[in-house]
């Protein structure tokens, strides 16, 4: 990480702090640490004051710390982190409130209100409404991130023939990842057949035949930052059917895409999708239509139906991702990830998809 | 999982909530809702009545829900998970005070504590605490994946030559076990050269050369089931340093292992090692000694200097793990899986190293 950056994201997260009234930040958050420090461990806050950000962190990781840190004091525990913190804080002046992120778990929440003198306040968003706004480097790297998915995928796919199991072709995908510098960016999800209806399924034992249907949910991690796809193709000949429903969430997801913008309100990108499902009398999936990306493969903003007011930003990347569902037969979703800008939605996926006309159903 | 498993697990969460005066309890962790329903889904709490146990899940995982779950009801959401099970409590008679997972994010307890008209308190470890004690076919699944992954990084380091990058290895050894039904337990560490000196080092570009001294911390994910263990070696000739080394924290993992038995303190287990390493006149690892596997790989019991009061006991599986870290030049830690039985510790561990003499430096 450079060192302006760092510095301006501190800067940033010390603007907000005033806004809520309080004089620093305790940041539990993996990702949100990294962020703001450039640290790549685990088991680490770091803690935001007015004048200085500190890493907190233990001997596992304090050799890596020195290494990554940038603009920020690297401090190896020698006690609890909540105890630590303490310590530190003693040392400040002039901190009467103290944040601490709300995304972290109640016991730890306790444990630092009993070891700090000072007031403690749980605080929502703090790291994670700056992380929505993409930087042009991190656009790259989602970008990037989407490119060596579908390399890795495409290569995971030759080997595709029937009795490979969907634990076999989800394990090819993510060992071929390691060849272009990446790890897997969540848990593959690989569906043969009906198990594609099972939208969350863990891939298992079940072996491919002739003419299912696959349904990949597929992502990769590059230097942090994650990519999130999903793709539906029939392996030997569609069904009639399978093709009418595919053609559906093809159209639904490109209506939602359409529909994405600047100052757009997220609930009205859901409805774009849903509604296309709805008038084809098809069942309307019980998920919402999307989600931030980035650090985390899921982040805010949500395109939830029931979310009124959010409305998208420029610099944000999302998902989305509308689904069908049919338990028992197959289940189709098609997800990519797009940038929000002033001009509308600017697809990132890393595949060809979009400069064909996304509504073919794939063979392979 | 068998419904009388079932059965039992929730009958003894019921009679730790009565000594907590709690009426009920909101599972939000992950693998506490597997322990007690058998759903291997996310995402999904798991809410214990007096005389029932609900799954409340959401449409993504109805359909595997309805599949796995035992013993108890599955509820699709229509709403947030908290306003879901507000609704289902609504609908209960007597329940005064209910226990929220403190393990849960506060943001979430909050959104709990507003969406309830009843007591909400957060409560500390109680599925966590029966999952501490494991039965019969619990352990023979913690070998299993410790077999797998012991079977898994042998194919792997069949590849081993100069050049090879540490996130290649990591990435054959993850690849190997979906041979085997596994997928990886947590995020392989693979260390080359000076690299093993950081402990939680994320495996990299890295090459392989000549005469490297090798980390390697890994595990298998079997039916839910976590190993976790590390082994160093040479690849070459190992130098007299790394053996006087290796031979000190064989010894320290000896006498640890030596240590554990039921109704022994943790602190003792943990002060075992440590003392042999110091003892050595080389520095003391900053880590903890070992703690709890099952579903996950870092469970209580912690083998910790600081805990004066937790002693072991008999059905607990623990890791023993010292290490010695040398900065700039080399790491080495042993870590194995050990059982606590009333007679002593009893290594669960796939490998063979502790059917020859443990002290023996291994080469490659």
């Amino acid at each position: 990480m450079d060192i302006v950056i760092a510095k301006q994201r501190s800067l940033a997260v010390r603007r907000r702090l005033k806004v809520e009234n309080l004089d620093g930040l305790i940041v539990t958050g993996t990702e949100n640490v990294r962020y703001l420090t450039g640290f790549r461990g685990h088991d680490s806050w770091a803690l935001v004051l007015p004048r200085s950000v500190v890493l907190v962190t233990d001997s596992r990781y304090t050799e890596q710390a020195l290494g990554e840190c940038v603009g920020c004091k690297v401090i190896e525990r020698k006690d609890t982190l909540a105890k630590q913190v303490a310590r530190l804080l003693e040392a400040q002046k002039g901190i009467t409130t103290i944040g601490v992120e709300d995304t972290c778990p109640v016991a730890t929440f306790a444990a630092i209100r009993k070891a700090l003198t000072v007031k403690v306040k749980p605080a929502t968003n703090i790291v994670e409404s700056l992380r929505q706004i993409k930087t042009d480097a991190e656009i790259r790297l989602i970008k990037k991130a989407s490119k060596v998915a579908f390399d890795a995928m495409e290569w995971a796919l030759s080997h595709l023939k029937p009795g490979i199991t969907e634990r076999e072709l989800a394990a090819l995908y993510e060992f071929r990842l390691s060849a272009y510098g990446a790890t897997r960016g969540f848990e593959t999800i690989a569906c043969f057949g009906p198990n594609g209806s099972r939208n969350h399924h863990q891939p298992g034992s079940r072996k491919l035949r002739k003419n299912d249907m696959i349904l990949l949910d597929f992502g990769a991690n590059y230097e942090g930052y994650i990519s999130d796809t999903t793709r539906c193709f029939a392996f030997g000949k569609p069904s009639d059917h399978f093709c009418h429903v595919y053609q559906t969430v093809a159209c639904a997801q490109k209506a939602a895409i359409a529909a994405v913008g600047a100052g757009v309100k997220v609930c009205d990108v859901d409805a774009a999708a849903r509604r296309v499902i709805e008038q084809a009398g098809l069942p309307v999936y019980g998920h919402g239509t999307g989600h931030g990306l980035g650090l985390q493969v899921h982040e805010i903003p949500y395109m939830s139906a029931s979310d009124k007011k959010t409305t998208l930003q420029p610099g944000q990347v999302i998902t989305i991702e509308p689904g069908i569902y049919l338990p028992g037969r197959f289940g189709v979703r098609l997800e990519d990830d797009v940038l929000v800008t002033e001009k509308g939605g600017k697809v990132l996926t890393g595949d060809k998809r979009f400069d064909v006309e996304p509504n073919t159903v794939p063979v392979r």
